[in-house]
Parts: C-alpha cells; structure tokens; sequence
C-alpha cells in the first residue's frame, strides 16, 4: 500500500519525526457509526507513553491525541479520520554528537545511504516516537474489535534469561496491566527488574520476548496465498522498531516436532491442541491467534561504541542522557495496535466475500 | 496488493489448483530488456520438484514451463509475462476421505469455514504445489538481481534435532546443491538421513529450520515504515506453507542480549559483525541479509489421526500414498524465490527514489 | 494496483500479446459460490470477436477461452480464477514495415521511447486484441451483478455525423445485439452502414461515440473522495484502447447549463431526472449511471501517411490488409465489461463497509 | 490505492471536513532533497482561496497550512510530509435545514444512503473545501516537476455559452493568473463576468469548462494497459468535486473524425499536429498533454427546488448565503494540482523502470 501505509481496506498512513512540531495518523475505511471520541483512544496511548516508570525513558510527552475528522456527533462517518499529537518536548538538544556521527545499532548509518538525508534530531523518522501512532490507529481498530468479541493482550515473557511461559502457575494475564514491566508472572517481573537496575546503573540495555494472544477470532480470516493471517502478522509485527523475530504458535520448536505431534486433531468440541497458534493455511481456525516476537536491546546505551562519522572517519559514541533499559516494556501496547490493524483489515476483507 | 499478487513494483499474481488443469502466474513489472527464456524458469522449477529422491514425494510432475508473454527475440518488453505450468499428473484419485473429512493440520477446515467451498482434490489451492509458480516468477527476479551483483542461497540446517550452523568446521554452501536434504553440512545431512529413513517407515514426518542469506545486497533498500526490509521478508517468507517462525540476524536470541553485546560497531572498512543480520531502522545496511524460517512438519502422514468430517461427527483419517517426510526440503527453492521476490520489489522502489 | 491489473477486491490481471503464443488473466477476489463456466465467458466473447461481419476484421481467432483455476464442480471457490486464450492466428507475418517504421496514431513510437524495447508483431501489448481479456473478465462481474438485478448495456450512438439518442423514436436497446454496429437507431445505423461501405473503399475509417447504461445500481456505491463511482468509470473506459473522451450524465453540456436546470430534484418517488447520471458526489443515487466515450478512428488505414522509421528518417507508411474501419463498433462488449469491472469491484468495497 | 489516497509512488491521503477542526494530507513518496517550505506550498493555495473576488464566494478561511513533518533544513527527506490546515470559519451556523433535508445535487442524500450518518455541516467531506488539501499536495508535486521541465496551466475556456480557444487571436495563457476567472481570453472574460453578475442577481449558478496544458513531458509516461496516462488522468480529473466529463485532445470530436484525419503524422522534427493530445497507447508522446473537463452548475443557489426532507417526506429547499455563480474557476487550480499529482507518480514509475 505503500511506506507509510498499513492495510487494505483499513488504511493507517502516519506520518511524523521525533522531533518535528507533529505526529500524525490517518486512519481511513474505519466503518460509519463506532461510538469514538479522543478519549478513547487516549487511553491506550496512555499505556505506551514513555515516562511512566524507572524503567521506562523520561522523556515527558504529554501526548495528547486530537482527532481532527471523521467522527461527528460521537460516531465515525465513514470518512478519513485524522489524528494528531503535537511534540511538546521538543527543544532544542545538543544534536552534535549525533549529527555528525552514525550510532552502532541506529538507523542512522542505513537512513542517510537510502535518502542521502537524515533528520538526525532524536531519529528522526526511525524513532520509537513514530509508534505513538500505531497505538493510536490500533485503539480505533481495537474498539471496533472489542465489539465482535475480538480481544488483544500482549506480555512481556522474557527479558535476558528470565522467562515465563503461560504453563508457569503464577502466569496472570489479568496483571500485565499493573506490572511495571507489562509481564504477566511476579516472579519473572521481580528477578527482571533487579535485572534492569543493575543494567541502569551499568549504562547497558537487555533484549526481550513479547508474548501475543488474540482471542474471539472466527474462523475464515486471512487472504491466501500472500495475504495469509500468519504473514499479514509477520509482516506488522516485523515492522514493529527493534523486532527482530515472529513466531506463530509453536514457532521455531516445529523443527524439531513431528507430524503426528505437531497436527492438532479436531473433535466435534473443537481442536484438541494448538500448536498451529490458531492458523492454517494461512486462515484462521476459531482458535486463539499465538505469536511472539523478539526486540532486540536499544543501541542508545552509555557504554562507549566503536563507530565512523559522516566523513567515514573512526570514531566513538555513546548515549547521553536517559533511555529505556529494555524497549521490549513499550513494545507490548505497539504490538497490540499492530495485531489489531492486521485483524481489523482482514475482517473487513473477509466481509467483502461472505456477505449475502 | 491482493490476496494472490506479491509485490508493489515487480507484481507476481499466481493461480491454480493442485489438480486443476493448469498453475500460472503473471508477472508485471519485470524492467524491459532482461534476456529471459522458458529454460531460464525451468532451471529452477527443477530444483523444486517433486520426486528428485527418496525424500520427497513421489508425484511425478514434469513441471515444463511456458512462457506465454512479455518476452521479444529473448528479451523482457517490459510488459507482464505471462506463465504457464499444465497439471500433468491430473488422473482421478480417490478423494473420498479428503472429500468428506478435514485432514488435521491441513488447510480443510479453514477453507470450508472460509469460502464455504472447497477444491478437496490434493488440497486445492491450498497445496504446496501452489509454490512450483513462486519458483517460476523469482527466478526472473534472481536473473534480474544476479546482474546487479545479489544472489540468494538458503539449505536446511536443522531437522528434527540434528542442527547446523556456519560456524561448524564442514558447513559448506557449495554443497547444497548436490545434498539430497539440501543441506550444507555433510555430519547433519548424514544423520537426519537416518532419521528420515526410519520416519518413512513410520509413517511420521518430521519439521525444518532453513537458513537464508541474501549477498550483495546494496544499503538503501527498504522502506520504512511498515515496508522495511525485514518487515517484507518475514511477510513473504511467513506466506510460506507450512512455515511457523521468522528470524532476521540473530532472531530470539536477541531477547537475551544486552545492547552492548547486540549493536554492530561500525568502522571505516565496515561493520564489525552482523548480529542485525543486515538490517537497520527497516533498511539494509549493505551487509549479508540473514534469516531463518521453520517448517511445520507435513500432517500428511500415514498414522492416523482424530478429526471430524464435513457433518462435523467424529472420525479418524490416515493420508495414503506417500508423501514427503520433511517438506522443510522442497522448501529451500522456495525460500530463495520469495527472497527475490522481496529483493527485486524493494530494489526498482528505490531506484523510483534514487534516480536522478 | 499495477499497470496491468485493475480493482482493489475484484482484481483483474491481463498479459498477452497480439501474435503472442497466447493471452491470458487472472480474476482474483470473485466471490465462491457464483456458478460459472467457460461457456458463459464464451458468450460475451463471441460478441467481440473479430471477423463478425464485414465491419469488423477479417483475423479469424477462434478465441475459445480456458477456464484454468478457481472453479470446481460447476462453482467459483473463492480462489484466483485463470482464464486463456491461445492465439491461433499466430502466422508469420510480414511485419518489416512496422519493425522498422512507427504507425503515426499508434503505440509504436511511445513504447519504444518507453521500454526501448517492442514486441512489433500485429501491435504487440497495445494491440486492441488485449481487450478480449477484459471482456472475458468483465463476463464473470456481468454474471456476478446479473445475480444482483445490475445490468450493462452500450450501444454506438455515433459515427462521423451520424447520430442516434435514447429520444429518438427508433430508439431501441433490444436491437443492440443484432445490428451490425452495435447500433439501437435503425436509420442510424443504416445511414452509417453505407457511410462504412464507402470508408471501406477508400482505405479511410471513422470515430465513434458509445453509450454506456449500467441499470439496477443501487445507492451507496462509490469511495470518495478519489475512487468515486464516476471516477473509477472514467479511468476504466479511457484506458480502453482509442477511448479519447469519457462523460457522465450531461456531460460537457453542463458548461452552459445553469444550476437551477442541472440540479435533479427529489420527490419520494425518486429523482425528476438524471442529469447528473446517476452519480452524486461521486456515490451513486440508485439511478440508472448514464456515460458516454469517444472512440478515435483507426489509425491503421489504406492511406499513406508521414512517419519516421526507428532510425528518425523521414519515410511513408500505409497499412496493408483489413482492418476495422470502425474500431468503436467492437469496442461495445469492451465498455461494458469495463463497467462491469467497475461495478463489482465497489460493490465489493461497499459490502466490506455495509456488513453489519 | 484506498479511498482518499491517490497514486502509486507519489501517495497522497487526504482528511477533513468543512466545518470540522481541520483539514490535511500526508504526502508520502516524495523524493528527498527538493526545497521546500509552508510558504512555497502556501502560494499554490493562495490561488484556490475562496473570498479572492466577487464571483467566488465569501467563506474568508486564511487557509495557512503548516508543515508538519518530511522537512528537514529546508528539503524533503524522503519520509512522509504531513500538511495541515486548522479550519477558522468553523462558527456555529444554523444547519437546520441541511440537516433534516437533502439538497438536491449535492451529495447529502448519496452520503446517507452509503454511510447511514453524514456530517452535514457545510457538506462535511463532501464540500469543495476538501479540495484544498489537493492544490497543497499537487503543489509539492509541481514544484519538483518544475525542475525537471515540466509546467502545467489550466484556464477557464467556457462558462455559460461564452467559450475561447487557443486559436483565438486575444487568448493568452499568461493573462489567466490576472482574470478574475481565471480566463485566458478578454473578451470572453468581459461577457462572463456580465453573466455572472446576473446569476449572482438571480441567485442562480452556471457550469464552465477548463483546458489543461501539460508543458514538458517527455515520452514513455503512462504505465499500460490500465495506469495509462490518460486514464490516470481522467480518473484525477473526474475525482474533482463537480466535474462531469474529460477529454484529451480533440475528445469528443474524434467520433466524427476519419482515420487520416485524426492520426498525428512524425516527422524527424517531430509531430505535425496534436490530435492526440500528447498520448499515443496510454503513454505520453513528447509533446503537450492537452485536456478539457466541464464543471457543472452548482446546486447551491437561492432558488427554491423541491427535494426530500430525511424522513422522505417532500418539501423545498434553497441555499441561503452567498456561494460561487461559478465553481468551475475555483476549480482552475484543482485541476492543475491533480494533474500534477499524475505526472509526479508517473514520472517516479518511469523511474524504476528506465533507471540503468
């Protein structure tokens, strides 16, 4: 669809730099007549925002969302519905250091070879920052979700060697919201934010596992053969800054599985496992929709790096200031908006076909 | 772009059933003037098909390909080419069990629930010999970018829990090829042998990583935000049948790296690794792409197995005849087509942006 | 969506060449379920086919299309349907005058200047002989809205000064499909059938005007702002080969008409009339959608004319054999199936919103 | 593309609507390293700005757009530009009227039959004021194309029953930015402007026609056999609010042309006419795209018409206010950025192609 564009038949274009006046999103094809006002969708970008806690970057954005079209009277009309947060935290840095030079593990390097340009002020484009408004463009598809008995949750599951899985007996969905670090098991969140202090005090970061469920899918979305649900997915989660792996359902252990374990047999009652993570032949069966990605740990650490600067001179770097020990924490709302604009397209895609 | 089309730029639309008369593609887009023949495809629909060896399935499909359009006195015109696989192997099987019950692990279920309809004969659309035609278009993508310096190459490395990497003493891409597992490692390919042999006998399957590495690739390609490099390629690689997990540079093991650990430094002749895998901000950096897919095994196998048929009452199914035990081999051609296919679309995007 | 494919949800794909070994699309996104045969598409091609009667070209293509995918047992399955003509009239011909010379008012000079490349034979890609695709996928969404109470009709109104309007008393659609034009005004087409005859001797051809009416369309469809009703018609009849005009409703007449006499009023029995042709703000009223085009005359004619040949020296050219002295008259099936394409795909898009 | 997105590579997606918060567009595609400012986007909206004379109407929005990202130091960066302008005439007015009845002509009725809810403040998305948000992006897309020779003008050549043309002897492209109707001709100005003054006496409107000239596109634009150029334009140019015909070149008079009359002959030094209009096979010629589109007569005027009240019940309606006599001028400069939004995509598709 294009860059900046996500989805078919619910189109999400964004735009905006992070340290521009604006972020942006249009969100056009939502369907006429979902109950929607700011607040709304306040309320999950609230989630993400940075600064909610120690381990979690400072920067202070309010971000307030406006909604500038498409809703009248407290219902969508079917037209584009425009959204803005305007950065408020936006004066002016000491860019020098990253104006000059490229930062190990950034966009930096690979943005100035594709455009020749770079709005280096915060990265630009490349920065977390632009996820603000797929969290907003996901609560509009969320919403809509939530009314055909479709639900998204995401948790964190690992952070370094700590993990979790929903086998483990204290695993809680239900406290993923109140935990500092979006996990949905204390004794994982516990030994991990030990973890993220000592990497604080270190000037390190650490690597993460995102575990996502969507649940009340019906059976028949995804459009095969390249529109599957699981690629679809891949293709949202893997464009999410800082993955670096999707898996669905058993993942990478299916390698190792064979066929008679691996097939999840069907009785008249339903499916009697899933190992699939709720999809087959690129199609939803009925079943919860299983993924997990991996982020990798942020580049902007204290710790000195080798690198060159824009003459291609050696050099080094390292990140002033305060960043997120572990990105993956803010990760979990971002790839609930994602799964969401995947569901919300297909579903309105399978509607094109099934209706009488 | 649509359910069966890949690409923005260089267009692939595919069609065809599994016993249907014909498979075909279109492929749109391709830039004029590419020496192109149908024994140019047909080189690398010879390393997808079926009945090569012992390991792969019996059909014996000649897969000789036509090439219909959009080729002059042998070269591209720029216009779609058009191309063309009859279905040989065509005879009236006994599809009485697959007509009447879904096949657990398979695409059945989804298909009906989806279209209420369902060509049952061999899977119908949903079958892996819907990948012969994704063959077929990346190649004209692969002799298109082995032009401009990109080649593409992938081989099993790991099946069942017989694993390879690089790093091992005897791995060697030049082998690939000649493996009857299309592996680059002689001590694995030796060993999952064995265990192939003795799942034939069984009746069982079993699942497959593959390893994916694209060189040559230039820095600049990709586009962010939602059409990075890896975003695209997990898209492509996750359409896949059967694949379940998608990696780019180090994958999950990134979600137990510290920053320090993961971010490649860069100095003036290069990076100093790859743990990106080739990749940054969504953006090839122009290092080697690296990636990892696995394999689901085939829940075609001859144990059988619990489900329901098409009245929803509950059965059992056993597939008959013989099938591949490990699909994760046939599935190394088609990893690299789809990579190209990836590869060729991004690279004419940026030449949209580059050109002066 | 791609040069050579058209529609967001009801995707057509065509590839092939005038003297090509064959031509060929893919119609991705029909519904399952509509029962559909090669023999329905036949019907509609046959109305095109060359060599119908002395107006029309002399090349005797059997043109029996093959339905390739995407139907079984007698019904589409919601998978791509693939859809083939193999060209019989391939003979060698003697085409060193159109290698090595550009037909002024054909494509020769600019897909040469375009792709540097040509396929020469018999006009290549920019052969009207591409159309037969596009009727033949235009005959599934004329089967597809038949089931839903829309119907298409065109017929030529036009040629040289002789023209016909729905007021004149002769004025019948039903004699469309028998006279020899295309044409619902006997004295017209009689005027014109002797007017041909004499263009026919002197080597000459003749423009055409062809009126579009799509009945049955109810309210709603249409996307504004961009993919309005009257736009997306406009696109798909103006890139019909020869098609120099398209007008919906009044047309240019509205330039001087006053807004008091344009506007048509509503009553709650309906509109009082339909200037504006069955289209407001781009989403059709439930009217009948009223449109016009203008085809050019043939270029390809007896008389010689100035050209260059491909070195840029200045030669002659005049075309040898018969040709069509009015291409309008085929192009009838063509504007339908056109509209056909136009319709299906926003009824589609309008399902994906309207489902509840 | 979606909706309210147009183009390929060069996409623009528009929001807003008359009497909400805003209006805007995000630009994405555009290629990095041209200049740009909000003062050079400004001056292209200058010209469409409603209040300019007595014949638009008096609606005294200051329409100052702000740039909100994509700009770095004066030049594009090659990520998305989000434009926006704050709606300042947005005071309460009474819409009783409006809201519980449909005008006829206008788009309330058809919205409400495809939407179900419509915002009805001042035509909501379906106002000219949309349009706006088309003359920003269309002047991103002129002032690249300027650099590379291409200029574009559009002038009104009829209103009413008074019309001129190029071959006028007192018809001048240079006076059109002068005329207040944006006319190239004096004389016919002078009786237009005597018209107008009458309609706005009578509280009634009248239609007009617009030519386009595209100045400087070289050959081989135009992407067949769908995207051909003029059907990308056509397709542009019917999107426009109030446009209900496009022709190229002799348009609608090629139905009563011959064959040697129509075709443009070659010569070494090029063309000897433009019949054509600079578009042979869908693709651009080398010499001046030539284009006409009519407008029709606004519907908005003082004299009472009879229409439908939402309840379907009859009643009369009249427009209160002052509107423009004459929507075609505004239109003027609408149609000079559409078509520049054509050229800009086309010309980046030529791109991909040709690149060596």
């Amino acid at each position: 669809m294009g860059a900046n564009t996500w989805g078919e038949l619910f189109r999400v274009t964004t735009f905006g730099e992070s340290h521009g006046p604006a972020i942006g999103a249009v969100v056009d094809g939502c369907p006429p007549g979902l109950a929607l006002s700011a607040a709304d969708i306040q309320h999950y970008l609230d989630r993400r925002r940075p600064g909610l806690n120690r381990f979690t970057t400072a920067r202070q954005e309010t971000d307030q969302v406006e909604l500038l079209s498409g809703v009248f009277e407290g219902r969508t009309t079917g037209t584009p519905i425009g959204l803005l947060i305007h950065n408020t935290d936006q004066r002016s840095h000491d860019y020098d250091d990253i104006k000059s030079k490229f930062r190990p593990g950034h966009a930096d390097y690979t943005y100035a070879q594709k455009y020749g340009v770079r709005d280096y002020r915060g990265g630009g484009r490349a920065s977390a920052r632009e996820t603000a408004m797929r969290v907003a463009a996901g609560a509009i598809a969320q919403l809509y979700l939530a009314q055909h008995g479709i639900r998204i949750r995401a948790g964190v599951v690992q952070i370094g060697d700590y993990c979790t899985a929903p086998e483990q007996p204290e695993f809680q969905w239900d406290r993923v919201a109140e935990d500092p670090l979006y996990c949905p098991d204390p004794h994982m969140s516990e030994a991990a934010q030990a973890l993220l202090k000592q990497l604080l005090k270190e000037g390190d970061s650490i690597g993460a596992r995102v575990r996502l469920e969507i649940l009340g899918v019906p059976a028949g979305l995804g459009e095969p053969v390249f529109d599957r649900f699981d690629a679809e997915l891949a293709h949202a989660l893997m464009s999410i800054n800082a993955v670096k792996a999707v898996s669905i359902g058993d993942g990478f252990a299916v390698a190792s599985q064979r066929g008679s374990e691996h097939r999840d047999e069907l009785t008249p009652t339903g499916f009697l496992s899933n190992h699939a993570g709720g999809v087959l032949g690129g199609i939803s069966t009925g079943q919860t929709i299983i993924a997990e990605v991996a982020f990798k740990p942020t580049s902007s650490i204290r710790i000195e790096g080798r690198t060159i600067d824009v003459h291609g001179q050696p050099t080094t770097i390292a990140t002033r200031g305060r960043h997120d020990p572990c990105v993956g924490i803010r990760g979990v709302p971002v790839v609930e908006a994602m799964a969401a604009l995947v569901v919300m397209d297909l579903w309105l895609r399978q509607r094109a076909i099934t209706n009488p």
